[in-house]
């Protein structure tokens, strides 16, 4: 049995580390708060006898011993946020698996296989693209070396001194998990809409991330006529409003979001000479997302052209569609129902740790409900009674997996 | 006569004052670097034995006595510039004058009147909105205590507490110039391109400035369907392409542009839930000029509802169109002309102190060729030799009107 009371009290521990004024959290990756949070992980997995490791890219390990040698069952998320965070988002799968050992501890419960509980690198994205760092370099989908020599969206910190910095750089660590479990929030609309208490998730949309750095010439804002102009500025406005209609024209469940603008040198009479901004589009169709990128692209290169400026375009992420275990997925679903706990199979929107593992173990991800849908926002919050009813089903489906 | 080689020397003098890393000067008003070059001009005034003012918004003032107590000639310019400039853009004006004044006193000419040479405090607006903000407050076009409680347009500094911070807070000085002088680059390609020596200035356009600020709300950049954002990013931009079509529609002189554009909380995966830009809207076509801002207003109100968000506009300057002295615009041109200078008759389309004397006295400028029409731009360029026909044709107006 899950304890919501001891749950509940870790989800507020760490939330308190990286709190920000007015609510929500600031736990960007590889900052000082997210090495604070790493520490209180590591402290908490000790007390709980696991055994701690942590691999190249940075990723925390714990293992709870089984009867068995075998691969462990492994429950994983991250504790890393966005800059305008919530309590939940990550941060709930990692404490829920740090619960359902907890649970297993309290009734002194064998199991055959192992279970680890994961806590991995930078999976939002928000300091260094890509997101699911840590799981990707693990799962071989990205290069270690290469991700190591990433440099901050904004600034100048690189992932590898940045890890060497907070003291989380480790080794290599070959490990197969036999399956991956996630417990996330939705972090969208669709649970509290219908009613249901619980998703069985069946796999994530393709995420392309790019990221387009235009350059013009600055010249005055008064005696510079409109047709001599070479505006960087207006180029990236362009791209940003051409993203947005391209969604809109393709439709659901197309997305396209400019998260990313800064023009330089950013001064009310100066024709800007710089702009760079990001575009993070979405489907559940790799194909669709796949012509809707390359389209963005020569679009993009074609408005840059007409204006005289220069653009440079770097793809910061590529992630195609993910499909999850069919079998894994019908035991979520199966052990929701067993507690009487509404549930549908439902894709996710969101990129997840999870979808690294698909390719190379079964895997399966729980669905809790988000209020009003909101993530990435300070108001992200799920009730305590749908986060029992989550965290319950994992531990169902952990004990049916490792024969506990 | 003016000396040429002097007047270089100082050109150069001050530019090494903020000078930039790769070329140009950035002077951000009421800097350190502002105060290092206002400190360079008060010690310039001291050894040429003129008497030095200190006014309440830190406009600085040095006057050569004449013959009589009567109301001066001015020369007048600003050695702020914006974080991009050049060596010429303001600095030009107030070192002609420094320079006229030396070549006085090398010549041991008495004058009937006085002749003063002042440094106008935040004249490009580039740190703290509106533009012409000393000699706007010393013409009573703009509330001094209002100026002086103005904030920066990015940061905390206030004007008042920055002025009494570099030592510049002075006290009231009444005073209205019998005639007011400025020499100041064209800052545009039409001397240049009709291969014209001096620009006899009639007047400048007026200048709308205008700060848009749009709150939505932050979001899942992949869970959150396009048509439940409120994405303040995206009005921003928005508004940003509706400024740049209008200036194209209305066609020359109407110019446009979005210098400012920041949105929160930046980053790749999050819906923005701020966007805050600015428009800088000319011509000298005042009416035209005011119904295009209302226009611009009210169709920004439409977009940002539209999408749900909230917008702020606030009017960060409004200067209608400003026409000089056309007695002393004569005088300018005769003087070119008897010097054997091709010359002409045009407006500006940049902002200058000149255009705050205007409907108090008699004014004109005197423009000399901006190479490539570069300016706001660290390879803003005048030959020497230009720069040398302008500033005796500034000597020779001088003389003509203070009975030299
Ligand atoms: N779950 C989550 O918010 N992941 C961040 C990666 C993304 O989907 O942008
Ligand atoms: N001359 C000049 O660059 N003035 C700045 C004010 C403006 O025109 O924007």
């Amino acid at each position: 049995q899950i304890s919501i009371e001891r749950l509940m009290a870790s989800v507020h521990e760490l939330g308190a580390i990286g709190a920000r004024d007015g609510g929500g959290v600031c736990r960007l990756a590889l900052t000082d708060a997210d090495k604070a949070g790493r520490d209180w992980f590591v402290k908490s997995l000790h007390a709980l006898n696991c055994e701690v490791f942590i691999d190249a890219i940075g990723n925390i390990w714990g293992i709870r011993a089984g009867r068995t040698e075998d691969a462990p069952v492994m429950i994983g998320s991250h504790i890393d946020t966005v800059a305008t965070g919530g309590l939940y988002d990550g941060a709930l799968g990692v404490l829920a698996g740090l619960e359902v050992i907890a649970a297993l501890n309290a009734s002194e419960t064998e199991t055959d296989l192992p279970v680890a509980v994961a806590a991995f690198t930078n999976e939002e994205g928000a300091r260094f693209a890509p997101d699911m760092m840590g799981s990707g370099v693990h799962q071989g989908a990205l290069d270690l070396d290469e991700m190591l020599s990433t440099r901050a969206t904004s600034g100048d910190a690189l992932v590898g001194e940045e890890l060497r910095r907070i003291d989380y750089a480790g080794q290599d660590l070959p490990i197969t998990p036999s399956a991956y479990l996630e417990l996330h929030i939705e972090q969208g609309p669709v649970l509290e809409t219908e009613g249901l208490k619980i998703g069985a998730v069946t796999g994530v949309q393709g995420i392309h991330w790019t990221e387009f750095t235009v350059r013009g010439q600055t010249n005055h804002a008064g005696t510079t006529p409109m047709s001599l102009r070479r505006d960087a500025g207006q180029v990236g406005f362009a791209i940003a409003r051409l993203a947005d209609e391209m969604a809109q024209e393709l439709g659901e469940p197309q997305v396209a979001t400019v998260g990313v603008f800064e023009v330089s040198p950013c001064l009310v009479n100066v024709v800007p000479d710089r702009a760079r901004l990001t575009v993070d589009m979405r489907n559940t169709d790799g194909d669709i997302l796949t012509s809707a990128t390359d389209r963005l692209l020569s679009q993009a290169q074609q408005i840059a052209e007409a204006a005289e400026c220069t653009l440079d375009i770097r793809p910061l992420a590529r992630f195609a569609p993910v499909v999850f275990d069919d079998a894994l997925v019908t035991r979520v679903e199966t052990a929701a129902q067993n507690r009487q706990l509404p549930v549908k199979r439902m894709p996710s929107g969101a990129g997840h740790d999870a979808q690294m593992f698909a390719p190379n173990c079964p895997t399966a991800m729980i669905f809790v409900p988000s209020n009003k849908g909101l993530s990435h926002n300070i108001n992200e919050h799920t009730d305590a009674t749908d986060i029992e009813a989550g965290a319950q089903v994992l531990l169902d489906v952990v004990l049916d997996l490792t024969g506990g």
